[in-house]
């Protein structure tokens, strides 16, 4: 088994180690990550100017290849020009602070499983709630127990449909299990700060509070709230299905004679 | 009735030109855009550095404000800081080149209007097919017409609902309708050419084909296709409902009694 591992904090971060740590037991790793930390990239790709990649080591010792891309950029390149062909298993992580609700939109971690989805092979995202955190093993040992169901079950998970994987930073002892769940409805009450530079002018820096919208105890944000590991299927449709069908009585196309007129 | 405008192809791009004159007939209209070019920046968002914003005149005329960060970005702090209030409805683009199939998901102009979107502000991305836009006008009186639709019918659209709008690059007496669609299947055959820089290092530059996938004809990409304006319903919930019915089979919690041994 080969497995592509990536991640959005950056390839000298301790959460790609843990994680490159605990997949090597169970396959053959290749580590392709962003250069430097790309937190809340996105799913951006770059096509305006070209990447390099170089060799990254760790202690002496060949770790992986580093991109000055985005996370969905080292999946891409990592995939078609450095494995050249696709690995079985791409797992992204372990992301330093968690990707629940509406971080799933903005995450970095969230994208690179998602090129990997977009480009039909199985994939992974692994994040830990906290971002100073203590209990990296345990959402390493999560990491690989996840990625070997993934490995054992791809044929019941469609193309086009990865996991999230959310783990509290929390003791083993004190983790009460692993939920099944949603995205969530939190989102961030944010504004940005007005500050002024040296020189007078005005500078804007983002700053906010998640607020805690998820009542549903089926929601990522509630599982690990309440001491879970959450685990959400998503997929990259958009299409609003429910309004979909209802706009079906809009009539759209009388308003294209109005544009006529 | 006050609309925000904006897009990822930079202040300076013809198509939020014609966007901002079309939407002028019909409200007040506040541009916020990035000071340049942001194509396929996918939803990323600035938290690492500060922004800025300036004022950009257009012929001596003020037109807008420009943000030295990501559409989403620009969307957030127009809302925030700028206009202080929400307004009625957040439009972006009209971008050069189609936002349909998986082009969605790297859009740029797709992001703005889904921050719009995620802080409940009814939205609209615009986008035209070709790079090299002959048909301007009649995208900008479409991007009219559905801002009115959308405008009128606020209650009938979902809170986090948007509609991203792909206008085919053609004189309006060949356009043959409006369709109502779906996201399209149809996804990018790329690689990144490898070349050699003036000191022999390697550098590698993303190129590729779409892959026409979509034979349905309800969707995005098959509408423009065959000469239609797309209209399609997305939001921002990534949670694969099927996939999550059937893994409550799965029996996850299991695995975690195995991650105890």
């Amino acid at each position: 088994m080969r497995i592509l591992v990536s991640n959005d904090d950056g390839i000298d971060s301790i959460g790609i180690q843990v994680l490159a740590k605990y997949l090597g037991e169970i396959a053959e790793v290749t580590v392709v990550a962003p250069h430097k930390e790309q937190s809340a990239a996105g799913h951006s790709i770059t096509m305006q100017v070209p990447l390099r990649i170089s060799q990254y080591f760790r202690n002496g010792d060949f770790f992986g290849y580093a991109v000055d891309g985005t996370p969905a950029d080292c999946v891409k390149i990592g995939i078609r020009n450095i494995m050249k062909t696709p690995p079985d298993l791409v797992v992204s992580g372990i992301n330093h602070g968690s990707n629940t609700a509406i971080n799933i939109i903005y995450s970095g971690t969230v994208s690179a499983a998602r090129e990997a989805a977009i480009m039909d092979v199985p994939s992974v995202a692994v994040s830990i709630t906290n971002t100073s955190i203590q209990n990296f093993d345990f959402a390493g040992k999560i990491a690989q127990i996840i990625s070997k169901l993934v490995l054992s079950r791809d044929k019941d998970l469609p193309k086009g449909t990865l996991l999230n994987v959310n783990v509290p930073d929390l003791p083993q002892e004190e983790v009460r299990g692993i939920l099944l769940t949603k995205q969530g409805k939190s989102k961030w009450d944010d504004v940005y700060e007005e500050r002024k530079d040296p020189y007078g002018r005005n500078y804007y820096w983002l700053k906010g509070d998640l607020l805690e919208l998820d009542k549903d105890l089926d929601t990522d944000q509630a599982a690990i709230r309440n001491k879970y590991v959450s685990v959400t299927p998503i997929h990259f449709d958009l299409t609003d299905y429910s309004t979909y069908e209802k706009m079906k009585n809009w009539e759209l196309e009388k308003l294209f004679y109005e544009t006529k007129l």
